[in-house]
């Protein structure tokens, strides 16, 4: 073993006490969100019935650099927190390479994903508003759970509106849900116009996160004392994931490492978003010059294969529109097992971002994703979620070119969850069953058609 | 937040390098194992055909105090040790109790809970003595994961006979140790002979675990190259367990604190023997006086309600007689969710201890059980397992005592392991259809009459 530990905790004490808004330092800044009658930027007012107040503020600023994590927040990250940024000596071993690969895992805590980071932030910010609780949506399930558990803390109502066929697939993660004092209802549902209307349309629908969504807003705008909260592509939740790379940098630079390639999952952006903004503020200072590496899943491939221009985030199209990289919000993606990964759009800020190629992006197969997955479960000892593969799919890739070209490259990437409600999937791959489903450009003009035109 | 932090984990350094086994320090030492046929004390040489060489030699001594962790396994250990010591601060709030409440959570690797302390060990002298394999059984499958970890990380294999019903029931633990290339195989099952024999006189017999010992016994006894590992009971198991009594020694050492009460679940003893070990011996040698409590369920209450004495290990009586409390090998114990739980005996070990009224011993209902691990679950984050709620149950209990006393004790406990693999168990806590069966006087004079007699 070297003289860098297997595994770095950072003290309570050396843990960030700020979240840091990449948006503020960005030399081009991400397009505004629009109101989708008016076409005008939205203002705070038009955001406060859906959005808690504190949380409109953050979502709406790209000049505040950093923000104070509450106390009450900070409580909470220490049940969970630091997370370990974990140096993968036996991958290194295993793949030959002499590339030093680095990963921060946020699979440590019962919702088994980074989403809690964000989840505690919303539900204090709700609770310090003297709410009685928040709705969501969830389709894979880690969300959900974030939020139930979060809003447990605080002594908030969560009110989860799930993908009908993952209420009906995953079992398991709708009781933990409801172990943590969550209301979860299999959407679409007759308890909101949008869903009375889809069932009516669609009477043996499977649901879909785009219906979920407007189910859980329209839940929020129709309760009194209750607001919507969302697990990723907002900006907020980008600001609150950015305690990933804060605290990774601050592993790193005790040992006087600057990452070479960053690289992360990329599904609405919240994690990648997170991982990369401290890494990405130093690129852009021209501290460094990191290679950051977007990875998404090659049934879902809005930043390699959509377009850069202002779209619905919804299916319902109620909420605000965003200039981000789309297939467009009536892009179907196929069932892939990376749920988390399957958004049309991708957060403003990293679509701006890759736009002004400050980040590239991949886009890899399923199959090549839980290759990536069982090798590193097999040989790192922890099963990752379907989701975070596609960042270690990339990872090995990377070493293994260090490997050719001899190169020392120092490789972060972000594990964001464990696989354990995922064994449907892995089960598919150990019977050699998985497909890789990859859409045709017939299927991406279908999407593309319905973007609004301006 | 006072200035203990909220988890403490020990740097790699500070790790424990050597097992401790307290049988060395024990005035009164278990008795020995002994030959089912001629009850004699096993010898070196009958117990080789079954465990590897160095296992039988752990097994056997009783006066060697420390065994070093060879180098391969203290790498594993790094993977996923040092294990946190936590400070319940939000559990200490939300009871209003004057206590201190600390607890080891072993549930941070994808095995879920402490048995791959004891895995990797096994695995690690399977491979030294140069085999192809092991087989080992499995029941709620903490450990068939652990073993099929362990096995995938020094490139053995391992056969896991895992209860039929589990197999059925419990699908995606059969899915992880596959990921990991285990052969899994629901016991009974027609590849042994104990098996066969089974199967014929009850066809559609659910299988247990007494089945699934024998027949993995005999597929190591009859496949060159292959022996058995076993996951409690044993002394070898309870000496490698003991990294997690040395570990929160050392974490609690660093803050001057003595435990005043130490308690963990106890099934087949081998995490409670772990966790205490160190304790224990301090209590031996007059250092300190912790009270020790083991937890069991009521429905399988070895210790509360047994008789010490020899006893077969197993339904199929084909291995080694011990002097321990038990309920008789023909106890079938009701279907409770604490299937980690559910053995007839009890460690020798810890049996000797409790005989001496060095250790107390407590039994608690199922639902008592939910109760603390929900209220657990929403109050300091983390979804235990239902074994490891036991040792919640009476921490709560104990806690809640001292806040009526006024004393501000030091409660360690152990939390074994995670609930991911347990929503079923929830979900009839969650819908209010959780049952507590106790046995009858008379249940238990059935498993009575089935013991050797002397």
């Amino acid at each position: 073993m070297s003289q860098i530990p297997y595994k770095t905790y950072l003290s309570e004490n050396e843990m960030p006490t700020a979240w840091y808004n990449l948006r503020a330092d960005m030399i081009k800044k991400p397009e505004p969100l629009l109101n989708p009658q008016t076409k005008k930027p939205v203002s705070e007012d038009e955001l406060r019935p859906v959005f808690c107040d504190e949380l409109v503020k953050q979502e709406l600023d790209d000049t505040t650099a950093f923000f104070d994590i509450p106390g009450e927040v900070m409580d909470f990250y220490r049940m969970y927190r630091p997370a370990p940024l974990i140096r993968a000596y036996f991958l290194e071993k295993a793949l030959g390479t002499p590339a030093h690969i680095y990963y921060k895992f946020e699979g440590n805590n019962t919702s088994g994903s980074h989403k809690l980071n964000s989840a505690i932030a919303q539900a204090y910010y709700a609770k310090k508003q003297g709410l009685k609780g928040v709705t969501t949506e969830t389709g894979a399930g880690q969300w959900g759970t974030a939020v139930s558990m979060a809003c447990s803390y605080f002594g908030l109502k969560s009110h989860v509106y799930m993908v009908k066929v993952s209420y009906e697939q995953k079992p398991f993660r709708r009781e933990v849900m409801r172990t943590y004092g969550a209301d979860v209802t299999p959407s679409p549902s007759n308890t909101t116009a949008t869903g009375r209307k889809i069932l009516e349309e669609f009477p043996g629908t499977n649901g879909s996160l785009g219906c979920a969504i407007s189910e859980a807003v329209e839940a929020a705008l129709t309760h009194e004392g209750y607001r919507y909260v969302l697990g990723s592509v907002l900006s907020q939740v980008v600001l609150h994931q950015s305690i990933i790379g804060l605290e990774s940098q601050i592993a790193l630079d005790k040992y006087g490492i600057t990452p070479d390639i960053v690289i992360g999952c990329a599904g609405g952006g919240s994690n990648l978003g997170g991982l990369i903004a401290p890494f990405m503020r130093d690129k852009i200072q021209g501290k460094s010059n990191p290679q950051i590496i977007a990875v998404e899943p090659a049934s879902c491939p809005s930043l390699t294969r959509g377009k850069f221009a202002y779209d619905f985030c919804d299916t319902g199209r109620i909420c605000p529109l965003a200039k981000m990289y789309t297939l467009g919000s009536g892009f179907i993606p196929s069932a892939s097992h990376a749920g988390g990964l399957r958004y049309h759009g991708m957060s403003a800020i990293l679509s701006q971002l890759y736009d002004d190629h400050l980040m590239e992006a991949r886009s890899v197969t399923q199959t090549e994703v839980f290759d990536a997955a069982v090798q590193f479960a097999r040989i790192e000892g922890t099963l990752p979620a379907p989701e975070s593969s596609h960042a270690i799919r990339v990872a090995i890739d990377e070493a293994l070119k260090c490997k050719e070209t001899g190169e020392a490259k120092n490789i972060l990437f972000g594990l964001t969850g464990t696989g354990y409600f995922d064994l449907y999937a892995y089960q598919k791959y150990n019977d050699g069953l998985m497909s890789d489903y990859i859409p045709t450009d017939a299927d991406l003009e279908k999407g593309f058609a319905g973007m609004p035109k301006f």
